[in-house]
This record gives C-alpha cells, structure tokens and sequence, in this order.
C-alpha cells in the first residue's frame, strides 16, 4: 500500500494550527497573561435573531415524524437555493437555480473542487493568499506557479499573456491582503482566462464586505466569467456561520469544456462523496436572506467594520503602512523596524499578548507583513489597539 | 485546462438518482397512485427526544455573545469524541481520543479518505456494495479488483492469499446484502491485510443493528486491527441523522506506513480541505450516547427491526429466498420468476407501485437481486408487504 507522498511536500504545521500552537504555549507558560486573538479569522458575535429563530423552528420540525427531514437533495434545498438566486440578483447577477449547490463552506469545495481536474493542470496562484488553494494543489501534485502580489501592484496581481495557466485562483476582497478588484480588473482576467481556455476558482467569501460600487461582488458581474468561472462563497463571514458550517458553490450550467459540462461532474462529485448540509442550517442559511435576517446582519457588518477602522486609525497613528480595512475585515501591516513576519508575531505575543497571523504563511511576498482581522469583539479590539500603541511607543 | 477523464468512466447515473428518477416517472404518468418507499437507505422516525433538546439548547448558546461558538476543532468537539470514546468501551473497544475524527457523515469520509493515499494502489472490492467504493476509486483512477459475495459464500468473501490487494473495502453489516461477518471471519481479514501490508477500510454504519454477539460490532475488536484498519461510522441510522449529518472516522494513532502516521495525514487532510461539524449538530449527537438518549434509541432500533421482520414473513409466505433481516436493517432477496434486477423493479413500481432497489445497482452478483429496507414507516412497511403479496400471489 502506497501513501499519498505529495503530502510530504507540504509544510508540517497548517498556518492557524501553528499560530494557535504558539498562543497555546506561551498562555501554558504565563496562565496569569490574557491574550487578545485578532489571528484566525473568527467572528464574535452570536447569531442573527432571524437564523436563531429559523433553525428552533427546524429543530421542532424533526422532532414530529410529519415534518422530519431526512436525505436531503445533494446540491442543497430548492428554499436556499431561491433565496441565494435573489440575494445575487440584489447586486446585478442572475443565475439559474441548478447553477447553485450549497456546501458546508467554501473551504470545503474549494479544496473538492479540485476532484473534477485532471492533476495534469498548471495552476496559478497569488502570492500571498489563502494557504488552501496551494496546499491542496500540492496534495494533488499539480504544478503551481505563483503571481506576486505585492506593494508595487496594491496587492492585485494583473494577467500576463505569457503566463500559461490552467486553473487561477482569485480572492477578492482579498484574504489575507484586503485588497479587492474593481470590475474593469477582474474583466481582464476574464479575457485572459477565456482566450487561454482555463477555469478561474473566484473565492468571494468576504463580498459582503465590498461598499464601494467600482469593486465587484461576484464574478459574474463581469461579462464573459460564465464561460470561464466557478465562485465559492460562505455564511461564515456575511452571517457568523464559522461554527454553524454553510457555504455555497456556483457553477454556471453553460461552463464546460470539450462539450463536458463541469455543472454535471460537480453534481457527480457531490453525490458521490457528500451527502449534503444539515436540513437546520440550511434553514438557517435561508433566513439570513429574509428582510429582517438581512437588516440585523448589516448591523453586524458594521460592528465590524467599525474594528477594521480602529485598527486603521491606531496603525495611522503609528506611521505603519497597511493595505485592507475597507471593503475587507483584513488589515494587512507592513511589520514595523524591519521585523520578520514570525519576529513580530512573538514579538506582539510576547510584548502585548496580541495574536495575528505571521504574514510569511501566507506565501513569499508575504514576508515582513502581518495580518490583523476584525473579527474580534469591540473590547478586544480595542484592548489590542491600546496595548500595540503602548508597545510600540515604548520601543522606538 | 484539463478535465478529470476518470469521470468518462462512470455509469451515467449514480444508482439512487436512477431510482428516484424512474419512480418520479411514474408518479408523473400516474399522479392518483401513491408510491411506497423501501428502496434508498432513508429513515422515517423523527429525531430522539434528547437530541431534539440538546440541538435547542446549542442553539441558544449560538444566540449569546458569551456561549456562541465560531469554528470549532476540525476533528470534532471532545465531548462528542469523548462520547464515541466511552460507546466503544460498552462493546470492549478502548480507543484514544485522537484516534477519533468527527465528520458530517461515513459517506464523505469515505470517499475522502482516499486522499491520503495514492493513486497507484490496487482496491479490492467486494460485489455487490455500496457503490460509492468502487465510484470514488474510477474517479481517482486506481485499479480495482471485486471479490465476489453470493450465495455460496452467503455473500461474506473470505480473503484469498493469493490476490493482491493495498486496499480493502468491508462493509458488515453488508450494505446490500444484510450480510455480517463473525469475529472470527473478520480476524481472517485482519490477519491477511497485516501479512500483505494492506489497509481495510472499515464500513460499520451499520453496527447498531448488530445483536448476534458473535458478530462484531466493530473491526477493532479484532486483535491486530489498529495496525492496518480504519473505521468509519455514522448516526445516519443509529440516530435518523440522515438529514442532521454526523459520522465518525477512527483512525488509531498507532497506525502508520513506512514511519508515517495515517492519523496525522488524515488531521492534515481535514485541516486543509473542511472546518468542521456544526456545533450544533455535535451537541446533537453527543446526546444519542445520553442514558436517556440510548433508551429513546434504541426503541427507534426495534421498530425497525420490526419492519424488517414483518418484510421477512411476508417473503417467507412466498417461499422468496433472503439474506439480512437480522442485525441488519437491510433485505436481499433473490427476484421471483427469474427476473433480472431493473425488470423486478418496474414489476414493482408498475404492479404495487413499490419501490425498491435493484441488486445489479450494486454489482454483477447483484443482478437477479433487490434490495428492500427497513427504514420505512410501519404502515408504509405493512401496505407495501400487502400489495408485494397480491401482485405476487395473482401472477402465480
């Protein structure tokens, strides 16, 4: 028997699981210190009224044998699949309802996805971005070339004609940079992916941080992307469902390729390895899209967003360059008195109990960068904000 | 761009969806009939009253600041692995708490667990079963060899030294066939896959069922097993979880290849490629291993095996040869008249509008035999053994 052996290829430690590795050591080592988590990013606040009352409902209904639920359709229920449909019309969009399975999170069907592709593909992928779409390109033992994203582009690489690839990946609002396309950018790379005859894996699981109009939404907002695109997106960040687990994939039904119709392999996959998402989440998911579910979320948007601006204003106040923070939950730092990403990460862990991710995991260009998300709740944030500034301060 | 070629190689259609589409068919054709369901591995009985608490109460923590729940572990909470842990021991078992990996159902591990080995390996199969063994391998490309279950070996194979094999799928209780090996048949398996160097993945979805104590309930009350098995179980049927989603993987930390551990490929797997079960759906499950969600349960269980014993009779009146129908929630039966397996299925659908599932869906040795179960509602179990017998007694 014959191991996977790509997977010695990886680096031993996930990004987070490292992170929290780290955090977990030194609070083992000061049980007295309080650490302030702005790593990983995890929302804080509880749950919308609307989907807390939608998934009680549920849980009544399988309780009593006329309304439980059992197998439910592979791509998701019709129900959510309407609401997702109308959500997308809000902003331009419009799909067909077999267009959209719902899945237990972006990441999942960002790493699944890859089942459909030949490991024959060249891969593209930004540098620095998201740990999964490389590592799992790596367990497959694709090639993998990278596009830097770095100061001299605002962190959004461009397409270049004599880049030949595949499979693109694009996140946009950006994880980990907070930079984000406009619709003109992402168009060229609609162009590029369509004249090259490859497949680009838009992840817009932060959309609903976009307020400026210019910046895109989705990728089919740009002409052209549903002859070339599959989007992934998530309730984990529009609504708080990091531990609730609901996502959703769209894959247009005119995609294909070779007169393969990539909306039917997926719908093959899924029905032969996931036997769909929990009838009360989906519930509820469903209610996130309703009027009231969608004015307490904006709320809780704000919330955020309101962190993303302290964070900002304090890194202002320290003369420290960022990108993100509008439009994106992430601020992305360049690392103060020429500090290694893993340097200031122990170095704010140590000195003010604050913990990010070390901007190094994330790729190359990376390095010397560090991320800060506004996930955490207003106190914490705030708490942090302080303690950086006092550190900070009182080293220079 | 490339697209995975293996998929050419599948059947067209996965065999449920066959059988949904033929019986939705027929509906359509015949709105006035009602159409009784044994065929798809579907239970009827609503949620247990303990669960039904635990999922309100965890979604009311999800409604509170200070008791919501963002991503959780990715190889499930350690009250529900703790849980598992103390299930096992009731039938001899002693696991370590990172043996365990919840997951949101057998059928998803199942499948992707083949990750973390290569593609280069041979996969014994037995015929007929669950087809979501061999489909996942054509996906992946590797080469598959059947072992044949018929009524020779009453559809229990035995391993034959000299096939080679680096994977090898049981399934006890058999899904089809309701057949189940002994301890000691399975310590047969364990012995040829430790002397071969092979992995046996374990299919014990069906375990509740088990009464005969001669059977195992689990491949690791098999000496030898941790050194080249994995298990994987669900709360689909012990529990109705088919549309809650649940299952577990256990993967013992002592299990390794070459100086590797699976149990940590694995862990990297899940930590790159999925986020986790909803906590809610963990308190869920953790409650079936509740004094009083075990006692609720396990009525559950008998009413079923009711089902099975009332389908059972009613074959015996027909002198209509089976297998399964104890320790099993699953009856194969050998088609009347000579039947092959689709043509008894429309014979069903068409005279008694009953809907079964055809044994070829399942493997070569399956043609000629169909599948029905016992997850029925009793009056749907009692109406269809009704019409079985007058359509079957009126064509002799």
């Amino acid at each position: 028997m014959k191991l996977n052996g790509n997977y010695s290829k990886l680096f031993e430690n996930y990004l987070f699981a490292e992170v929290s590795d780290r955090a977990a050591k030194y609070q083992s080592a000061h049980p007295d210190k309080k650490i302030l988590r702005l790593g990983i990013g995890d929302v804080t606040l509880p749950l919308a009224d609307e989907v807390i009352k939608a998934m009680h409902l549920a849980v009544d209904e399988m309780s009593k044998k006329e309304s439980f639920r059992g197998y439910g359709p592979y791509e998701g229920y019709g129900f959510l699949r309407e609401s997702i449909k109308n959500y997308y019309k809000t902003f331009g969009v419009e799909l067909n309802l077999n267009d959209i399975f719902v899945s237990d999170g972006a990441k999942s069907d960002l790493g699944n996805i890859l089942d459909i592709f030949s490991n024959d593909n060249t891969v593209l992928v930004p540098d620095p971005v998201y740990p999964v779409y490389a590592d799992t390109n790596i367990m497959a033992g694709r090639k993998i070339i990278f596009t830097n994203a770095n100061e001299e582009n605002g962190f959004l690489p461009m397409p270049e004609k004599v880049v030949k690839a595949d499979i693109i990946y694009i996140c946009s609002p950006n994880n980990p940079t907070g930079a984000a396309y406009s619709k003109e950018q992402l168009k060229e790379w609609v162009n590029y992916a369509n004249s090259q005859g490859s497949i680009i894996l838009y992840d817009a699981a932060y959309e609903c941080f976009v307020k400026d109009d210019s910046l895109a939404r989705s990728i089919f907002e740009v002409e052209g992307a549903k002859s070339c695109a599959i989007e992934f997106c998530s309730f984990s960040k529009i609504a708080g469902f990091t531990g609730t687990r609901c996502g959703y994939t769209v894959i247009p039904e005119e995609l294909e390729k070779g007169g393969i119709s990539l909306n039917k392999m997926w719908l093959r996959r899924q029905s032969t390895k996931f036997n769909g998402v929990p009838y009360i989440v989906q519930k509820g998911a469903e209610a996130v899209f309703s009027e009231r579910g969608m004015a307490q979320i904006q709320q809780n948007l704000d919330y955020y967003r309101q962190n993303a601006k302290i964070i900002a204003e304090c890194l202002d106040g320290l003369k420290i360059r960022y990108t993100g923070g509008k439009n994106s939950p992430y601020i992305w730092l360049k690392c103060p008195m020429g500090m290694g990403s893993w340097e200031f990460f122990d170095y704010l862990l140590n000195g003010a109990q604050v913990v990010g991710t070390p901007g190094e995991g994330f790729g190359e260009n990376g390095k010397g960068f560090f991320r800060l998300t506004a996930f955490g709740s207003r106190e914490v944030t705030q708490e942090a904000v302080l303690r950086i500034k006092n550190l900070l301060n009182n080293s220079n």
